[in-house]
């Protein structure tokens, strides 16, 4: 038979089992994380029809979508999980209680030029609160939170969830005058952390901004200390919107409001930080913006970022829907944490807590013992290979195993069974019952240790 | 702005929040059963590259496959999860632990026409054990254990698993000098239930079978009585075999060993059956072939078909890959359960377990008393809107939430909480570590009941 050489496409993650099954340690994190916070898993599909994905149109996504016919169907999978949550709610508004509160864990695809840690199949995690026509402050206040507990859940302690306000920023440059440049001004300072201040402000000049505004967005930038402090030192733009809107003023409350939760939402000061440049690219968002960085690893970007916007669907409704949002690039946090050797090996990542190995040609009793410890939760693979012993060893090691239990002629004749703790090589005799309760005490121990390391493992 | 009417495309499954609550029940439950035995999660692309993909080509498949170019690629969405697992293992071989034991719940897409209760995006939930040259017959006994445990975790206690080996009918049919038709012999046997014995038969010598001939299979698929009759009548046939490979002996005693080790995997002889006249349709299959049908709804068909197959990736590779698995069309099934009205409303579907409503301007205490649940790990979900009380409580009926905590300027003042079980109206003061208490023990009750009902509910 002719054979074909069995590949899998550039930019597409696949992993080897130990590893898949960290990955699904940070999905399950994410999911029930999420639920704490009550919000409702949703799944869409892959594919949707070109014309609703594409309805917004244009830009640098368009190019990269994955879009074909079928038949007569114009079709495209999805790039986000923003688009499909924004048909959901059109489409089913009627149906849903609001505030609706949503998470996806889902994969989406982007065709960019494949590079290493580059991918064009990658799962994102979203969540979103969305309101039918208002949204309350304190959903964005709620935030922070949600972050600190999910990566905290996931054992990172080295991070900084980062605030800022749309509303703060537009409305000092409401006051300098310069609305209009908003736009290139927030993009010039998001590249503040890349270029440093000298080449920022020069930057800002050479894009027509004058030299006292080009300082004065400096010095606004520049703005120092605690949370607390920031907050005061913001004070001094209040009451100069000269519009009826009061930007300026309206967004520093919804900052003030939002950091003066933060310790009732359980978020210690430690971990965030207002940060008065960042502006997330995107358009779209009108209040509180977010990113979170891994304070020891600032090459990798923000982790976890979203933010406040007014109208999640207005291209397919006319209904107001506010929202607030975040979202994680998890195959690419993946890639990154592994690559950092950052995945603790502490977590089984064994598909099984115990290897039963039959020393006898009746097998009856081991199938038994399987049973019996399947029905009491212990995760237990039957080993009924004719093999060697060395062998089934060998096997028991590689697939990482915590432990082995040997069912021989001696155990069915005197009702034990044999325990082999594959970490430091002890071997002992217990009843069933016995061997069950040790290996479950051992493995929940392992089981809650947590997924991500703060230093770089020996490797 | 013009807007796009927002739609999903027929065939693919979007479910409200209560719904998608039940179906992400369903996959928790196939996980953590399927991880009791020892299998490891995967994941692999939805886009693979044709060549790759289709290595098998031609047939049925191929016209309904969603095949598409981008730059210079050709790809397709995968069709099913046995060709991505057949490439992962022909890739990963070297580093892979036999038996390979995985499973994978994943979308798979068929351009199919659609039509009521038929889909072109939907769930497939595989397990496979893939053995290294051989794979001993104790894993095809194991099989009817993982779906024995699958269901009546789920709930159902009304289903049978139909198991038959295809051993046993080739060697039948080579006794019959008739292997040369097997295939089209089988197909028409496959027929039996929905045409019946007569037009089966007239069927048979339609297809050139001589009428002894027809009449020995129909008295061999009509073998009837306990499993241990069936083996017993089975006997007869036994030594029958004239070329040296005596299959229909190895058949018979693969058979014998699936049956006889039954009782000590925990499957009730009520929950099986040797059924003579599953072929199952592709020709694949080389030993063991397992169905299983909801004895109640038998027009459904069978929700978790497979077999024993000899060659995984024989277009891959020239590595020997037997191998025995089982597929549940989980789309399928959920829409069918859904609308069989079996899906129970026991179990919580409400995003929270908990609405914390705050009743005064001063919501510290509100969120703190939402952290420290969150804490504990109930499902809770803050409602910040600034709304009047009726349509607070509106909101907490529409989603279903079990409890509502209400907390208010005397809560606040004699540190206590007040709680509504929504389902009997029932409101009480409690201290905080007791409502938690209180709300745990009552959500953990419905938790832990069936999803599937094996009566059909009132509406």
């Amino acid at each position: 038979m002719e054979r074909i050489k069995p590949r899998t496409l550039s930019g597409f993650m696949e992993l080897l089992p130990e590893k898949q099954a960290q990955m699904e340690r940070i999905m399950e994190t994410l999911r029930s994380t999420y639920s704490l916070y009550g919000f409702a898993p949703l799944d869409t599909p892959i594919i949707e029809a070109s014309e609703v994905l594409l309805a917004k149109g244009g830009g640098e996504t368009e190019k990269q979508i994955y879009r074909f016919e079928k038949g007569d169907s114009d079709l495209s999978l999805r790039f986000d999980l923003t688009v499909p949550l924004a048909k959901y709610v059109a489409i089913n508004c009627g149906q849903l209680s609001f505030p609706f509160r949503r998470y996806q864990l889902g994969k989406v695809f982007r065709g960019e030029r494949a590079q290493r840690g580059r991918f064009r199949e990658f799962y994102q995690a979203d969540i979103d609160i969305i309101g039918d026509g208002e949204l309350d402050v304190m959903n964005e206040a709620e935030i922070p939170a949600i972050i600190y507990r999910t990566f905290t859940t996931l054992g990172l302690t080295k991070f900084k969830i980062r605030v800022n306000n749309r509303k703060v920023l537009n409305g000092f440059f409401e006051i300098l005058e310069l609305s209009d440049r908003a736009a290139d001004i927030m993009h010039t300072i998001d590249k503040l952390d890349k270029i440093g201040t000298e080449k920022c402000r020069a930057l800002l000049i050479e894009g027509g901004v004058s030299e006292n505004a080009a300082d004065e967005i400096m010095s606004f930038i520049a703005i120092n200390g605690t949370s607390a402090e920031k907050l005061k030192a913001l004070e001094k733009y209040r009451n100069k919107n000269t519009t009826y809107s009061k930007i300026f003023d309206v967004g520093l409350k919804e900052l003030g409001d939002v950091v003066r939760h933060l310790p009732e939402f359980g978020v210690p000061e430690s971990h965030f930080e207002i940060d008065l440049t960042i502006a997330r690219g995107l358009d779209y968002y009108t209040g509180t913006v977010y990113e979170t960085t891994l304070t020891e690893h600032p090459e990798i970007g923000s982790v976890c970022s979203g933010g406040r916007y007014d109208n999640l669907a207005e291209y397919y409704t006319d209904k107001k829907l506010p929202g607030v949002g975040i979202s994680i690039g998890l195959t690419r946090l993946f890639f990154v944490l592994e690559e950092q050797g950052m995945l603790s090996n502490e977590i089984i990542t064994s598909p099984a807590d115990v290897l039963i190995i039959p020393m006898t040609e009746n097998k009856a009793k081991a199938i038994e013992t399987a049973t019996l410890f399947r029905e009491n939760g212990i995760r237990t693979m039957l080993y009924s290979e004719q093999k060697k012993f060395k062998s089934k060893m060998n096997f028991a090691d590689k697939i990482g195993v915590p432990f082995v239990v040997f069912i021989g002629d001696d155990e069915i004749a005197d009702n034990f069974v044999t325990v082999k703790n594959m970490k430091n090589g002890h071997q002992f005799k217990k009843s069933e019952k016995m061997a069950m309760s040790y290996i479950k005490g051992v493995v929940t121990l392992r089981n809650n240790s947590d997924l991500i390391l703060n230093f770089v493992k020996e490797k």
